[in-house]
């Protein structure tokens, strides 16, 4: 049995992230001297946090612990499950081996070729491996998802067992043929989940999530019926979806189109690797396009969350370099918005109904289904686990709740089931789980070169700037005079105009001020100076205006 | 027959606003020397508009034809029908009449007393009423929306034949039992209806919406199943949604009690304009919940769009100065968000999901329905109505022409169809209808006092500011000794820290940039010095962080 410090070491499960929200997943698993981390991922940002390129989670722990990491599993491709790996892989001292799929391995080694990581320790993996990580054992199985060689894993420790499902849904008529592993999943659950860790993303959808393959007959449906081109905007990485494009676009004798810069290297990667499957007749580059007729062209592209320099937002507003959207073209948008992407899809669909598209999104037919397994799938895979303990993973506070009361309702009593946040542990010792002691987690923002934790001031200062705008004031000091000199304003995003009578009428009501006030015009006095600027003018522009822009004031001393 | 400078006038139909998204309704019908305004209604603003308060119409053609201005007809009680009314009659130089329901002239009066615009000309109308503006006479006749009081108008003039349905749906069971009247429109289809404008909402919508009385259905069983306290949020306007929650709290033995600034006046106001049916007996004021039992108790609440400062909001924060949300409690979004709030819906569910609550919310159960038809119904109105022409109204763009396509499939000539842009015109001459010359339009930012356009450069400068923060940077120019001084350097929203050694380093930079250049240390050289400044700022700050904030560049003379 494990030990630390000649104690019986308990196996412990710690989500540094993918509780507070869908993104940025990852989860600590360490029984003794052995640790593994399941998946390390990001998250976009959101308005709350503008100017950000990415969000982290904090993965302190790990590094402080790496002597103990045995390796890394990533259990689909995914950004929200291996986007943080580049930044890991840099902060940790020694190779670490990353455990995944082919497809999995192949996205990510185009990630981190980005980042000039070289030679990584890839270990591929299928449903039906096993691996040992010190003392723990690892049997990974397959699992459906919104794209290939999605893994669960089920971990063995000293101190008993914990299965993750990873994120999926249960599609029966999956395009690759690899069905959930259920009699893997049942044979787990009958020799004993001890602690169970599942997708939480649908778990306020009842019912059960519609296979994919049912998008391929909208797809059908709608490519048969364009009299023009068929331009079908899709997630990337959704290799499925792209099968089925391409596939509806064959049997619609349409040659294919592949555009846009994450498009063009997936539909590569996955291609090379077996998992997309397009003949080479039937791929057309965008260039050499001329002379084949309009009625036999599919053009798959990036843009599904209507990205501004994607290739569909482009090609609609003229900017693409090689083709553009036209009268007569029929547009499909294969994909459901993000939240917070809404208005941006939504500008997009209005500009190629200007254009005189015909425009399919999800109002209109069903194309796009989710990757995220419903109640129903939900119940059934705590019904084939049969856990004794259940954390709900993958969710925002609402979806966690959500799927802890469907344990409850699948006989799990309360006390067995743990919705926790980032950072804090369970601790198991036998088979039985309880709450352990929470570890440093939390956010890190990439913004720009910088990576770490953004201080909440910036991030205020910045939605200020936005809502009111800035004026600078500049005022000259006269030490020797004791007295202001001059004033000058200057100002940027505010909704009036600063010219030659604002400036009189500020710098007035500024020396107003300050003749009442006593002031020490000396190097000494500036701070009070510079409070004594800033209020006037914030006043006067606030009577003048009723806005509030941010205030940089100024005091130089002549 | 109405002639203007002696040739016979054609009937004009001017919409300023309501042809490019959800919002901002407003429509001039005019005929030689008489016009009347249907709808002045507001827009909120998105995220491409940070800082603005609310979106109007530009209605310059209207205040530059007040001589002809006979009235202004409001459809219904909602702002995007009734928000610029304030604005728009402070403009006027005489009282016009307003002419709409009971219901919508008492939202109206509230809004306007808020403006401080004193016994504003209100002329009552109801289905079935009639009223002459001049040569236009217009027939009124009942809808069915979201909202009670809603109105569609007939119009005749000596040129022909308009309709305008207002926003609708056709709710054959509507809580006040107030149907839309078809005897009306099939009436005035048979009469002849040279030109319909239409609601194109729901264009893109299949099907038929479903009743508001299916809502009510949801609500009582939610309430019935609740244990403690329920909370239902809900848009204050919506009566008919209001009176359902009243009549299920009632039926499940709760009383109610009212919060939120809007939701308190509207239900007193559609109270004593007997809209609204709620016992004395069955509403409680706040402070005097003590000693109810807490399954004896419904909160009608706003807050159903995630507003920060609203009911439900600082309910759920603890910030509400009389009730707060707890374990155990019951809340029930009864609303779908607005496009561009599902975010902030989403975090008000997730708090309320972390205090312990269950939430009822669209993912759940049906707690709301839309209040304009879908694609049945639009076509039903087409039926009925048997328009010559058509313009499709109150939409995106992508609405505007899916409403279009309708029209075609019920039989309406292409050519016959006018999908047009705010600011076109369409001419009606003895009831044939053609394209007319555009007028003055867009749109005018309300941004604190400033109503007007606000300059694009000013709101791009805001995003700007909010992406990247903004340095100011102060470079003291000494004129007798030719050179630069001293250079000071302050930021606000960036993401590096400014301290003396990254003042230091910048300056050097700085300095650096300005030896080699030839530069003229006088008055009229400042401008070349502080284009210097900013781009070597630029430069260093781009290769320190790889962030761009924007630079304020001051150069003083001393």
């Amino acid at each position: 049995m494990a030990t630390t410090k000649g104690k019986t070491a308990p196996l412990k499960v710690i989500p540094l992230g993918g509780l507070d929200g869908i993104g940025k997943n990852m989860t600590v698993i360490e029984c003794g001297p052995d640790m593994m981390l399941v998946d390390a991922g990001l998250m976009f940002p959101d308005d709350s946090q503008p100017g950000i390129d990415l969000v982290l989670p904090d993965y302190t722990y790990v590094l402080e612990n790496e002597d103990k990491l045995r390796g890394i599993i990533i259990t689909h491709g995914h950004e929200d499950h291996t986007g943080a790996l580049p930044y890991l892989l840099q902060d940790l001292n020694n190779k670490v081996p990353i455990f995944s799929s082919k497809l999995t391995l192949g996205f990510i080694e185009g990630k981190l070729s980005e980042f000039r990581i070289r030679a990584p320790k890839f270990r591929e993996v299928k449903g039906g491996s096993h691996v040992n990580l010190g003392c723990l054992s690892v049997d990974f199985f397959s699992m459906t998802h919104s794209i290939p060689g999605a893994l669960g894993i089920f971990v063995k420790s000293p101190q008993g067992t914990v299965m993750h499902t990873g994120d999926f849904k249960l599609d029966q008529t999956p395009i690759d043929g690899v069905t959930p592993d259920y009699a893997a999943i049942t044979r787990f659950g009958k020799s004993g989940v001890d602690l169970l860790l599942s997708d939480s993303t649908n778990a306020t959808v009842p019912g059960f999530t519609k296979s994919e393959a049912e998008v391929g007959h909208s797809l059908y449906d709608a490519i048969k019926n364009a009299e023009g081109r068929v331009f079908v905007a899709s997630f990337s990485s959704h290799i499925h979806r792209l099968q089925q494009i391409c596939d509806a676009a064959k049997a619609c004798g349409r040659k294919i189109v592949v555009t846009g810069r994450s498009m063009l290297t997936n539909t590569r990667v996955a291609r090379e690797l077996g998992y997309l499957k397009i003949d080479e007749n039937d791929l057309v580059d965008a260039y050499e396009l001329n002379g084949i007729p309009e009625n036999k062209v599919v053009v798959m592209c990036t843009g599904s969350q209507g990205e501004p320099l994607s290739a569909l937002s482009r090609m609609a507003n003229g900017e693409h370099k090689t083709l553009s959207i036209h009268d007569g073209d029929t547009v499909i948008i294969s994909a459901t918005p993000v939240p917070g992407n809404e208005k941006a899809v939504q500008q997009v669909v209005n500009s190629l109904a200007k254009l005189g598209c015909d425009v399919y999104d999800k109002h209109r037919c069903l194309v796009h289904v989710s990757g995220h397994g419903s109640q129903e799938e939900l119940k059934l895979m705590l019904a084939m686990a049969r856990p004794t303990y259940f954390m709900p993973v993958h969710g925002e506070a609402v979806h966690l709740r959500a799927h802890a009361k469907l344990g409850e309702k699948m006989g799990i009593p309360r006390d067995n089931i743990f919705v926790i946040d980032n950072g804090d542990s369970l601790e198991m010792r036998a088979g039985k789980v309880k709450r352990g002691r929470a570890v440093e987690s939390g956010v890190v923002y990439v913004d720009g070169l910088r990576i770490g934790d953004t201080d909440p001031i910036v991030l205020r200062d910045r939605q200020k700037l936005a809502n009111d705008g800035m004026v600078t004031v500049v005022a000259t000091m006269s030490t020797k005079r004791k007295k202001i000199e001059a004033i000058e304003v200057s100002g940027r995003g505010v909704s009036f105009t600063i010219d030659d009578e604002f400036t009189s009428d500020a710098s007035d009501s500024i020396m107003k001020m300050i003749e009442k006030g006593s002031f020490n015009f000396t190097s000494s006095g500036t701070d009070a100076l510079r409070k004594a600027v800033r209020d006037s003018l914030s006043n006067f522009i606030w009577n003048r205006t009723h806005t509030r822009p941010m205030i940089i004031p100024v005091v130089m001393e002549v």
